[in-house]
């Protein structure tokens, strides 16, 4: 990671899981970015106590409070992010927040459709659209040519599981409203990579693996890989992306998924 | 169509536009089938004039009351089909009914997106569940092996707009909210497509092409297709399907396109 070289990077739905790795493995660098803003929707929750404790620690990690099926929560987080960056941009945007539920075609119901995409489609897209200007303003200060992570970047945290020709783990569970809803993420990664390679911000959706966090091991299955591995692998992964990988669907290693 | 005999078929939003013509041409067939059930929300209203029109010179066909965001509608409807198959299976259902907005990456809304997929995957998700004991009585019923359309099918009317390859005219209109559910359905498609073919059920996705209806003059373009020929297409394709094609996304002809 010694060439990957950011000020600023926010990761939405950090306070536990691949979100708070990716927070940790940032502020851990040799090279840590200036600002980290970490956003979970209770920060004053025990369940964000490990993000506190890291908050002491680190006077660079910034802890924003973000409902992601709230859009005023996602405008008012918009507006703190802005006051601690003092005009400069956001360089990385990693939208991660997500949920899963283990509901198969025949028990999922309108509610469990609409909760899940909500918090996986639409959370994402309204969270872009929040940040939007400050990943142009850092794109346009930036004198990088073409498109980096560094320069300016969506990363959305999509699945395997949305993979409509793959079907990743169907026998391990259907998960229809998740599957549904990362097939319609990978869209939506496709259609900003479309509207906003001109602006100079890279998109990507990216698979970071069956991984060990309370949600890889809903299913009564243990995930195979550590949350360690998974996010050191993404965060060098990410250093590798260019113009070619502008709107494709990859794995943590790298590896082109299909559709 | 001549080796096409299909004792029963659903169609969804059949008021106007393709659905409306799908039952035209299956009454108008030189073998019809013995019910067509033809589903509208609002079979009163002007809009379902020709419908009335039809069914009062075709006793084959029903038209059933069917709100496709609205879970008691879809139930009920059930109930009324199941009434008039006295004891028989629904070979066909026919998920058409769908919605377009016309949004962008930066206008786009919670309400939007959550609306357009309610109507455009939940919607044909909760039908699927309701009618599916009677597609499986279809095809346990018959006697042709494999999978076909005449046995027991899902047909779900998707979008080439939804290709996440594709991107179908995206200089036409970014449709954000209808392209993620488009490619939603195509993902729930392929779920049905594993589930169900153990019960004799063949799911399929169709794009009908770029069609002269409300929705596809809607953005301010006239669509090149007449509805007359992109449903007689489609009536075709629909004939020629078998196992191979079951979980594909396919276009009025047959042509398969990618996810
Ligand atoms: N783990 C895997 O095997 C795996 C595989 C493929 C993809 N993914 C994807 O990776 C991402 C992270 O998953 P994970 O495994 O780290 O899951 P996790 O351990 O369950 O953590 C999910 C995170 O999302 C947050 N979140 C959920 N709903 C939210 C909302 N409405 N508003 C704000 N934050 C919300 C949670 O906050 P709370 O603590 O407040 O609930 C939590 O911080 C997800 O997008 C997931 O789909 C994971
Ligand atoms: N036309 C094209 O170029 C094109 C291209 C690709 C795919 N498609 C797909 O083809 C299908 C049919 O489209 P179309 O062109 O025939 O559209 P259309 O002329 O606008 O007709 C849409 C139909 O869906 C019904 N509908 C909408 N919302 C409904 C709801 N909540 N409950 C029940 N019915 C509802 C409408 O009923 P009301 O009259 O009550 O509104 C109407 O019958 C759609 O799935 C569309 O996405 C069309």
């Amino acid at each position: 990671m010694a060439g990957f070289i950011i000020h600023s990077v926010l990761v939405t739905g950090a306070n536990r899981g691949i979100g708070l790795e990716l927070v940790k493995q940032f502020l851990g660098k040799s090279n840590p970015p200036e600002w980290v803003f970490a956003t979970c929707r209770d920060p004053e929750g025990v369940q964000a106590q490990e993000l506190q404790n890291l908050a002491s620690r680190h006077p660079n990690l910034v802890i924003v409070v973000l409902e992601i099926t709230d859009p005023a929560s996602i405008k008012a987080a918009a507006v703190v992010v802005e006051e601690h960056l003092k005009g400069s941009g956001l360089n990385l945007l990693i939208n991660n927040a997500g949920i899963v539920r283990q509901s198969t075609l025949e028990t999922e119901s309108l509610e469990g459709m609409s909760l899940v995409y909500t918090t996986n489609v639409t959370g994402p897209l309204l969270v872009t659209q929040a940040f939007l200007p400050l990943l142009k303003k850092a794109a346009q200060g930036s004198n990088q040519k073409g498109l980096s992570c560094s320069k300016a970047a969506i990363v959305n945290i999509s699945s395997e599981c949305g993979s409509i020709q793959n079907v990743y783990l169907w026998h391990i569970g259907q998960a229809l409203s998740y599957r549904c809803s990362k097939a319609a993420l990978n869209m939506l990664t496709k259609c900003q990579s479309l509207g906003y390679r001109d602006n100079g911000i890279l998109s990507v959706a990216v698979h970071p693996g069956w991984v060990q966090t309370d949600m890889g091991n809903s299913a009564a299955f243990t995930a195979p890989m550590t949350v360690d591995v998974s996010v050191r692998e993404i965060l060098n992964m990410l250093t590798t992306l260019s113009e070619k990988d502008n709107g494709t669907f990859v794995d943590w290693e790298g590896k082109v998924l299909p559709w």
